[in-house]
């Protein structure tokens, strides 16, 4: 029996969650989300590495047979360093984003937002290079689009003018971008807005690269490589853990899509 | 000689350094931020006492004379536990803000913003009418304003629009109201956007209580109730030791005023 462990370090990674059970209904998830040091995109990578030991140790200590990351800062500073001590295979989120979005380029210029830590690792650069350094790359950290989701402000004036202020600084800087990375689980929840300001500002249908649905193509790839016995579950159970439980219901089911039924709540 | 220990969650409680500094420059002050746990505005009251009681811990074992906790948040959760436990006298943030506005209210109707956490206990609703019932309070959470401040988006049409989107609520429920206390240690700096927006729901001048500078003036009141000998302390000294060091150096001088020296990483 598989079991496939989602970390994040919130609630965001129910996206990538969601985007799971779509694609492999018959698999069991364990979700843990570290809500009481949530967010990490602002802290250091010291801090961020610390976190993400205890988070990887929690969900081995529960029997995962593959570890996602759906955190997009987690992944950006401590995903190289878990990929060699694991005992699991790990799946972080910047490596299928940037695939992804190394397929869609036309005109070869890519842009990535993000927190302030995804942007700052450097982590997609590198993934987007390792695969084609010819391509161009262009950052920016966008920290208020988190709380704008929190607070459920997903379409009207305020976050229509945080969108334009950000995305004029990434137009500024890539007048030809044709692919736009979603580097941090919350911003799907933006897409409308984001591809309307995108169309705006560049002129042109912009594409969206979300890495849940890219993680979740890969995650079916990695559970074919567990070999047939790991691949079904049956019945498929989602245990959902968090670190604090304030407000869980609320924002988990905005990003599940659906209620998530009961919460256990851990310490790391 | 005297201490003044002063906690916060993040940087915002240097502005309760930088009053206290101002009122009080003789006297040295031990200050902590749990950079690596912010924010605790959206946290639950379990977590967050758990988390003030680390921080109460951390500073008494400096050898601190006095405690404050800049953080309302934290006080709104924890201060009434900690009054019992802590061997030092404890002056949180909630108290002398909600005396400030009970002093200045003139039609009887205070308002007060603050993290959802803050507005969620109803600490300030207890300690205003501990002082007078009859006084009517308005409360309202605006989660977006403490993001804009660290993003340093201080005016403008972004944070003018949401600062009115959250004052209409407070205008709807209290069309009366002549002060509002900023129950969040971001808040000051919002000042001149806060005031204008005010003026233009109200029609009039409202009058913003900070606790920061009340809070100053109790500490004076707590310092000499210690008696002479703990009244001075020269040359007075400033120590910051916070849990994550992510740009501390650029958002800690927003708050405090000037550059914060050295700084000292610490787990809690």
């Amino acid at each position: 029996m598989a079991r496939i462990g989602i970390f994040d370090s919130g609630v965001g990674g129910l996206t990538v969650v969601n985007a799971v059970m779509q694609r492999l209904p018959e698999q069991s998830i364990v979700y843990l989300g570290d809500t009481a040091r949530v967010p990490y995109g602002s802290k250091s990578a010291q801090t961020v590495r610390r976190y993400a030991d205890n988070a990887a140790r929690f969900l081995l200590d529960r029997g995962v047979d593959l570890l996602l990351f759906a955190c997009n800062t987690a992944s950006a500073y401590a995903i190289e360093a878990l990929e060699r001590t694991c005992p699991v295979p790990v799946l972080g989120a910047v490596e299928p984003g940037a695939r992804a979005a190394v397929r869609a380029t036309r005109t070869g210029s890519i842009g990535v937002i993000g927190t302030l830590g995804t942007i700052r690792s450097g982590a997609y650069v590198r993934a987007i290079h390792a695969k084609d350094a010819s391509l161009r790359v262009a950052l920016h950290a966008c920290p208020l689009l988190v709380p704008l989701v929190e607070e459920g402000w997903l379409e009207g004036e305020v976050p229509l003018l945080v969108a334009r202020r950000y995305l004029d600084a990434l137009h500024a800087q890539a007048p030809e971008l044709d692919v736009l990375v979603l580097g941090c689980t919350h911003y799907p929840l933006l897409r409308p807005l984001l591809l309307e300001v995108a169309r705006e500002r560049w002129g042109r249908d912009v594409m969206l690269v979300d890495s849940a649905a890219a993680m979740a193509e890969e995650t079916e790839v990695l559970l074919e490589r567990l070999g047939p016995e790991k691949r079904t579950t049956l019945p498929a159970t989602f245990t959902c853990a968090v670190t604090d439980d304030a407000r869980i219901d609320e924002i988990g089911a905005r990003f599940l899509g659906r209620s998530l039924g009961p919460i256990e709540r851990v310490d790391l």
